[in-house]
């Protein structure tokens, strides 16, 4: 960040009275520039046979890598919605029923990211502009060196777990 | 927003190629702004005892409500150190055992509210800038109609509630 949103003027770095770390400030207009994590959220997508969805990148990064539907949250949706949402644009996959199964931060990258696991209400999925192969995977059957992002693994291992353990959400964080 | 933060030049909103939502970009440098949700992240103290901890606002809105530490998540860290974080600059508790029980979705204010059930090592606490009194409350004498935001409320509900029911996170949003 170079200029104030608000105004136009040229930003500086300090830190506000009350406050505890380094901002971007405005001396012109006063306006303080917060950044925040940003929100990640998708589904484990499970047909109505027990297999599950995933979905070959079709852009960077990782292309070609597979990964569950997920996204930016946008504003103006929950995360349920946004999941939904992601999930529908990169599969053609309208989920049901979610329940939330994994937040993992990433405070290198400033995200957290969130998994629900949805129902699919049949075997009907598509390709997407995002995604160049969609398919359904056996739980045994996952292409683990294949897989996008840590954030996917862990939350896929996590449902595997849930198979046999007691219900928790995981959550974790990843720091590099 | 009025103006690129990048280059300076004043800002449009318009769809860019490949997108669904509209967007501030920036025609001079093609920055394109996207703006997302926050967290606010905050805990559930738990005393030896099993009264929890609630703060009351020592600042606007809602302030001399009680309400449960928490806050704007910040860059670079986690949702449990940010939790954590507020937990301590509020009612000077080091929570531990962090446990999530509720996220709850704001959409009309861009928000994501997260919190953790946390055990306090003793009973020491203390008022600070932001909490003008901080006491502890059992369960059956919560100050409900002094309970300052309603995912405090549903959030403290819930637990309530896990007393006598099977973990789950609590997963909601409230409209507006
Ligand atoms: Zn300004
Ligand atoms: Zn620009």
């Amino acid at each position: 960040m170079n200029f104030c949103s608000e105004c136009g003027h040229p930003v500086t770095v300090k830190t506000p009275p009350g406050d505890h770390l380094p901002r971007f400030v405005c001396e012109h207009c006063d306006a303080i520039h917060y950044r925040n994590p940003r929100i990640i959220t998708g589904t484990v997508p499970v047909a109505p046979d027990g297999r599950i969805l995933l979905c070959r990148r079709n852009i960077e990064p990782r292309k070609n890598f597979w990964t569950l539907p997920a996204g930016f949250m946008e504003n103006g949706e929950t995360t349920v919605q946004g999941a939904l949402r992601e999930t529908d644009e990169e599969s053609m996959v309208r989920g049901e029923n979610p329940v939330l199964i994994s937040v993992i931060s990433l405070p290198a990258f400033d995200q957290v990211h969130m998994f629900y696991r949805v129902d699919m209400p049949d075997f009907n999925y598509g390709t997407t502009a995002e995604s160049n192969a969609v398919d359904l995977y056996h739980l045994d059957d996952i292409p683990w060196p294949d897989i996008a992002f840590r954030t996917v693994e862990r939350t896929l291992k996590h449902y595997l777990e849930l198979q046999t353990q007691p219900f928790y959400v995981l959550n974790d964080h990843i720091d590099i």
